[in-house]
Formats: C-alpha cells, structure tokens, sequence
C-alpha cells in the first residue's frame, strides 16, 4: 500500500517569532532556516516582508532552501484593487515560490475588528487570491479563527474559505488563533469541511496551545483528513505557543496509525537530529531547554523510580514508549546502576578516552558530576570541560601553568570631552614551569570601542603564557553564552565559553560562580587547558 | 438539568515526587497538601508509606484535609497473603481513608517484569482489594500499563481490572504509565472497558505527556466515561510529566462541554486562585515559572502583535479564548517592533500614563523604542524601563539624580590561609541636588560569600542617595537575567534586573552593553528612577 504525503509547514521565524520575548535578528533567522531545511520540512515561512526591518531583511537575501519557502502577508483591504495595496505589494515583491495571506473567516471578526460588511470581506478575499494565482505563486490562505467562526456562523465561515479556494489558493488554513478549540470540535469541523467540498489535501491545521491541545487538535485534524500540518520548533509561538512540530515530527513518523500511513518529508535518519534542532534554537534564543519536553527534553527518558530502573535493565520497552536514540536523546537510568556507567563510558569514548569497564574512576568521575552539577555546572554541551574534568580523575591531566591572582577594574567615568566612557582592564598573574607571567591588557576592540571585562581578561591571560603561548597563537573566544541558574539573590551564573583555533577546531568551556567574572575565568582556563592537550603540549 | 459529578485526584505528592530533580520534604508536602485542599481537589495523594522516610514521616502526621487523604502502594506479592505482606502493611497503617494499590494489567509485564503466571496475577490482584475492603478503606487499583495492556491482550486486561473490581475496589485506574497512548485509542479502549461491564463513575484516567497528549488523553478519557481524573500540579511528574491539573481544572470548569455537563469539587472562585497555586508550586521547587504554560503562565495572555493588540482594545474575546481574571492571570500588550500605536497607548495606559491619541510624542516613543530594540535592549519584560523611555519623550520624567562616576574592582588571589578568594569593591559617585556622594560596598552576603561584581554594585548605588534614601530602603534585587544578543566577538549583553519593595511591588528594568557591568549599572539606576516615581518623590 503506498503511502499518503502529509506536509509539514514550520512557522517558527513567523508565528514563533510572536513569543514574548524573542527576537530573531535575520541571520539568527538563517541559521534556524537551515536547521529546518535539513531536517526535512516542506514550507519554511519566513515572516512578513515589510512589516519590520528585520523580516524585510531576511528576504532581501533569503536562504535558498530545498523547503518551499514562505512569505507571510494580509489580504488586500477594502477600498483598493489587490494590484494597488501597499502591503500586500512588499510580500510580493519577496519572490518567494508560496505566499500565505490571513484574511477573516469569523463574522464577529469582520464587522468587530474589520468593521467592514460579510460581502466585502468575501470579495477581499476572492480578489487576492484571484491576484496571487495571476502572480503564479502557490497561494495559502491563512483563514484566521476559521474555528470560533464556524461554531458562531457556519455558512459565512465556509463560504470565506470557499471564495479563496475557488479564487485559486492551494491550500486552506484552518487556524484556532485563540487555542480555544478542543479535540473533538476539530475532529467535527474539519469532517464538515471536507463534506462542503474542499478535499482535505488541500486543508491545512494550525493550531495553539491554550488549552495544552495544540498537538492533538492538530492529530485530530490529520485523522479527519488534512494533510498539512503547521506549527514551531520547541512549541514557540504567541501567549502559550503554536503546535510543536518537535512532538508531532516523531509522532508521525514513529506512532501508529500515522507512521503506516503518511510518508513525510522528514526521514528516519533526519529524525536522529531532532534534539540536535531543539537545543540549538534554544541557544539561539539561550533559553533552558525544558526538561520534560515530549521526546526530546532531557527527562523525556530519565527513569527515576527504582522498580521503573530495574524493569528498563530487563527491557526498555517495559517503560518507554519509543527508543530514545530514534529523535537522537538518551536514557537516563540512577547513575548508582551498571547502565549509568556504560552511558559515561561512551561518553568518554567520544572525547577519545578508553576507560575498562571495571575502573574504579568511573564511578569517581560519576560523582564529581553529580557534585559540580549541583551547583550549577553543567556539561550537555561544554564538552571540553567534561573532558577535563575526567582527565583530572583518571590522572592524566597534565598541569600546564598555575594562575596566582588575577584583577579586573571596571570605570565609567567622563573622558576630556565630557562624555561618559567605560573602560575595563585586566591585570593576570601565572606561574609556568617556576617563571612568573605578570599580564595586562584593556577591553578596547580593533575600533576602540569598549568590549567588556571578559574580552580584557581573556587577552591578558592568553598574552603571555612563555612556553606555551605558541600553542594558544591561533586561538580565539568566538561566543560567550551566560546563564543565571537560581534566579532570586541565591543568583550563581554559568558561563559557557566557545573557542575557535587556526585548525577549525571549536570547543565548549563552563564556568560556575556567583561573580560572573570569575565564573568566565575559570572558562578562559579550561579553554586553554584543553587546546593545550588538544595540541600535545608538554604539561 | 443536574450535572454529573467529576472527582479530581492529585497525585502531586506522589508521581510528582518522580519528577527528575525534585525531592519534597515532608513539610513542603504539608504546604501543598494545604493548597490543593483550598483550591478543592477531591483526592490528595500523598505518597507511599514505608518506601522513603519522607512519605513515612508525611503520613505519620499527615495533614488534616477535607479531600480524601490517599496512600498509595503496591499490591500484596506472590507466595504471601495480603495480611502477611509487610509492604502492604504498612500502606495500611499509614491509617489513610482511601488506599491506592498498583498492579500489573499488561500480560508482558505479568511475565517479564514480575515473572509470574497470569492466574498468579489475577489471583494477587483479587486477595489484595478483597483485603482492603475487610479493613474498610475507599480502594483504588492503580491498573499500571492498562493501555498498553489492552492493546497486547485485551481479554487479560479485561480480566485484570475485572478481579479488582470484582473484589471490592471502589475506583480502576486506567494508566497510560509510558505516555505512549495517543486520544483516539483512549477513546476505544475506554469505551470497550464500560462496554465490558465497569461503568464510568467507577474509571479514573491517568495519563502522562510523553506525547504532548496527557490532557486531550484524559478529556477523551472523560467524553468517553471516566468519572475520575488524576494529575499533578504543573503537570509534574516522571519523565515528560503527568496529566496538568492547573490545565484540566479551567477547562472542566470554564470549557464546553464540560462545564456545562459536570461538577467537581472546585469552585468558580477557587479557580480565581490557580494561578497563585501554581506559582507557590514553583516557589517550592524555586523553579523559573512556564511563562507559556496553558492558562496560567505569564505569556497566556500576552498579545504581542500589533493586529491582535489593536482588536484586543476593541473586544478582548477576540484574541482571547477566556477572560484571564478568571484563572487569576492577566492580560499583557507588549512592545515589540511589530506594534503601533493602539498597542503603545494601552501600555501606556497600564502604566497608568495616558496620552491623546494624536499626541507626537507617541511616535517620538515608538521610533525611540525601535532604535534601542536595535541596540538589543527587550521591553517586552522589562515594563519600569519602557516606562522611563515613554516618561522621557513625553518630559514627564524627574531628574532625581546624577552618576558621576563608578569603578568597580573585582579580584581573585590567594587569602592568608592560601586559598583561593574572590572579592568585588564597588565605588559609587553620584550628585544629588548639588551634593557630591561617594559611596563604597563589597561583594560579600551576609554569610562572608563573595557575590559578585553586581550586588556589589547595587549596595554601592543604593547606599546614600541623600533626601531619596527614605524612598528607597524598602527595595531589593530580587533577580537577574543575562542574554547575550549577538553572539561571537561583536557580543552584546542584555541585563534584565528585578526589584521589589516592602509593598509587594515587583518590577523589572534593562541595560545593554558589551560590558556586563555596565549594563546591569544602568538596569540598576532605572529599577531606582522607577521606584521614586511610584513613590511620588519630588525630582
């Protein structure tokens, strides 16, 4: 039996782009671009061009995607040919092969917010359509609270998805803009929209949170028949966020009855890289990814119950519902057990260190974790660092310079000409092989401008390290990412330094103190420490 | 017509207690025992008696509730009777009004986990419930894997909670312990149950979020019969998590067809304090609240698109799915450079500022807002520092005082005992109607810890500001967030800074710099205007 295609549409630089709080600059909007690309989407939308500078910028060198790639827009307003309206003008000038334009389905909608009669609002609809299908462009009508509209009138609410049908639009968007939808209204409504003649393959779900029903309103529409689905990386979205495409990926490619029956454009091996894609928007954004997040959070498979521990031991599937290495995360079983220490023994492997099995090490380093993690460290992804770490217990770090002191002045102050300026300087003090190193240096950058504590303290540790500065030459801190793990006055602040070298190599530090300074020192030293290694310095 | 009634059972204290990273002590327990019982749950679970000390020591003096205090355990073991079962024993003796048992429905788990035959089972499930029912406790069997368990071997499962009944049990909980179950199965399996001879008003549904399908298994699980509904709290939980009370109890309440159809123990004025408990959940665990959780999250209402907000000014029912008053949450109408000027003026009007609608100075504030939101700052949060902006432009801001200057000096170096040592000294000069006032603090807390370059800086500014030092006494650093804005070598750090006073006020304020000090001064110096204006100090 061959399979059905079911499109996945991601709205996570537009709709996502909604969320309290984020803010996408246009390259940040490249990278995540990419990310959805290789994994597999169908529709990538892009945003509103003309509506910000950002969005606008965006398509002005928009990325070129195996992903359709989707300019968002309104339909043209009253009073205007779709030819002459401004704003619809900038979304087609983006030249992007679809375009979705949001337009009203719901009558409280267009005679409250629009003011505007049922009949210009029907011909609104009808004329901008009827322009995109002259632009040849696949055509997507957003149909804005096509849910609250039909329970409030049915007849206008498909009447308006009809007309832009009609008027040529490749697919319909059934929206629950305010999340008020539960499962089973979805399930029935879309069964009504399929019976008024519009075939669900040509029907898109999009659908909110607010009721924690995003996913299955979007289930329950693909078992009624649409064969669009539209929704964000990690749930993003506006209030509690749209449909997370992170939860409904696996979920169709893994869960029955869908994994029999739709073929999508996300393969197995691509699914592997799933949580890859959830972190790294979340370090886009720096948020904390979420634990518990469907699939992909770090608790998804942690097993904290005994009797659950000892069960997995016999066989994993007596408490997972799906094998975690299929979206690329991993079981987390009490550290105590012989799974714990398989996991960190692996772990090791990938840093390129082979550890027996019976090592008493292991479960040493397994309790040094346990201890820096409770107080904040944290070694997902400064991988560097765990290394170190490691090594410090197996023996084999080798002690390469001892730091004596170090001291950072911080000054806003007026210059000559009245203006307040700031400035920063460092002064480090190291010991290498009995020699004292005494450093200093400032936060001015290439252009003057101030760059903060940390760049001078990075510059004066890394300016002098006698027999060792060879190595550390080509080395330089590339990102600076800061974290506050308890919030409130307990406040302690993880910073995770990334660094780059000459040989492409690029790797992850972590610091850990209250004092944000010092916690970016002790991450500069890891950094050098591990290039040193890296690099076969002679500790 | 009369409503049915619809029992709610939390299990918080029990499968919440699982969630990975949390570890109740016996008083947190009591604490949100206290909560539960006043928002009007009808089964509090408290834990397992004789399993941890804590749950031991919980029940040894469990709370006085008006919800039915629960034990949870397992059923009595194979080759011992139920009276002789040490374990059950001491479930019993926790002296509980209802009991909770666990068992196995799934015939793999009965051969795999357990190793035992599945009349072994049978007969281990009927003596355990027909021993609860002589010691008169309200009985719930607690069918583990009962989906799965149908899914494999229906007639084993059918078997399985039929015994149980049979023998007295008040209650057969059907779990969807792996999370794996999505809607439409819930849907026929509970029907095939009620089908089979149980009637609803005898099933519970617990479900877990493995899927993101937790809540729409257990409102399936309900439109299909069930009569019972168990979760947590904030959805917590082991692995993703269990069913989300603080989601299901607004929807019963406030979403049809349930609110129409049933009854449960809350009230519609309880619920007016939901988000309140599930904030003091947080508080308890001291964990950053879900700002995009479903109802009760800080986001749930936070209309951050122009469009919506302009609407919203019209009617809030037209981007909103409930009245937010009604969970106790409230309505947010951001800035972001998607908004216009309806959005700017409703803020402004929360901030208790109005302005004329063909007032210039809105303008002046919008672009002035989209050149600092350039520059990395975020007003979405930060609303003291929007205001200050908006005062600014409007000339309606005090000029309370000057900083002259700062420095501060953050040093690590070895003490007298030749440890390690970090300390921070912040010089503050600042000019407060003519006067000059030059103040010093260090970094460390009451107990000697270092606490960094920041709270340095902040006793520093706030220790003498001359005739406003009465006004600002009462105000502290409550919290701190850290977001770099462009990563790399160009960074840009975002300093948001909480603050709040002896009369409960909260507010939030932020600085922009590629110097972390810097920013977090500036921060610091708005959280201070801020609050001489609430305080109506004269500038």
């Amino acid at each position: 039996m061959s399979k059905e295609r079911l499109y996945l549409f991601d709205t996570t630089l537009r709709d996502g782009a909604q969320t309290q709080g984020v803010q996408f600059s246009a390259d940040e909007k490249r990278k995540i671009a990419a990310v959805l690309d290789n994994l597999g989407l169908d529709y990538i939308e892009g945003g509103w061009p003309g509506a910000n500078p950002t969005d606008t910028e965006f398509f002005a060198d928009a990325p070129k995607t195996r992903a359709t790639m989707t300019a968002f827009g309104m339909t043209k307003r009253l009073g205007r040919s779709a030819e002459n309206d401004d704003i619809l003008a900038e979304v087609i000038n983006a030249g992007t092969p679809a375009v979705c334009l949001v337009g009203k389905s719901h009558d409280f909608h267009v005679t409250t917010a629009l003011g505007i009669t049922l009949e210009e609002n029907t011909e609104n609809l009808r004329a901008s359509f009827a322009y995109l299908k002259t632009k040849g462009r696949e055509a997507l009508f957003d149909a804005e609270h096509f849910f609250d509209g039909y329970k409030s009138n049915p007849e206008y609410a498909l009447e308006a998805i009809h007309a832009a049908y009609d008027a040529g639009a490749r697919w319909i968007v059934l929206c629950d803009t305010n999340g008020g939808t539960l499962p089973h209204e979805v399930s029935e409504i879309v069964t009504a929209v399929i019976a008024s003649g519009i075939p669900g393959d040509h029907l898109a779900i999009h659908t909110h949170n607010d009721t924690e029903n995003a996913v299955a309103n979007t289930l329950a529409a693909v078992m009624a028949g649409c064969r669009q689905v539209q929704g964000t990386l990690n749930g993003l979205g506006e209030r509690c966020g749209n449909a997370n495409l992170t939860t409904l990926i696996p979920t169709f490619l893994l869960k029955e009855p869908f994994a029999s029956k739709f073929e999508t454009g996300v393969s197995l091996d691509a699914l592997k890289g799933l949580r890859k894609a959830s972190r790294m928007l979340d370090d886009i954004l720096n948020r904390v990814p979420a634990k518990q997040a469907a699939y992909v959070g770090a608790s998804a498979f942690a097993h904290k119950s005994g009797l659950h521990a000892s069960a997995i031991a016999k066989d994993p599937s007596t408490y997972e519902h799906i094998d975690p290495a299929s979206v690329g995360n991993s079981r987390i079983v009490p550290m105590s057990n012989q799974a714990g220490q398989s996991n960190l023994r692996a772990r090791l492997a990938d840093a390129g260190i082979d550890v027996d099995l019976g090592n008493p090490a292991l479960a040493r380093i397994v309790e040094r974790i346990k201890e820096k993690e409770a107080q904040g460290f944290s070694y997902d992804t400064a991988a560097a660092s765990f290394e170190l770490l490691a090594r410090a217990e197996l023996g084999t770090l080798p002690k390469f310079f001892e730091v004596k002191r170090y001291r950072v002045t911080i000054e806003r102050r007026r210059n000559k000409r009245g203006k307040m300026v700031s400035l920063s300087e460092a002064v480090v003090v190291t010991k290498v092989n009995g020699e004292r190193f005494l450093n200093v240096s400032e936060s001015q950058g290439p252009d003057g401008s101030d760059q903060g504590p940390v760049n001078a303290l990075s510059r004066a540790l890394s300016k002098d390290l006698g027999p060792y500065q060879a190595y550390i030459e080509d080395m330089q801190l590339v990102d600076f990412k800061v974290r506050i793990t308890n919030g409130g006055t307990e406040a302690v602040t993880r910073v995770i330094i990334d660094s780059e070298d000459g040989q492409g190599r690029r790797w992850s530090t972590v610091g850990v103190s209250a004092n944000i300074v010092d916690a970016s020192f002790d991450a500069l030293v890891d950094a050098i420490n591990w290039k040193l290694i890296r690099d076969g310095a002679k500790g």
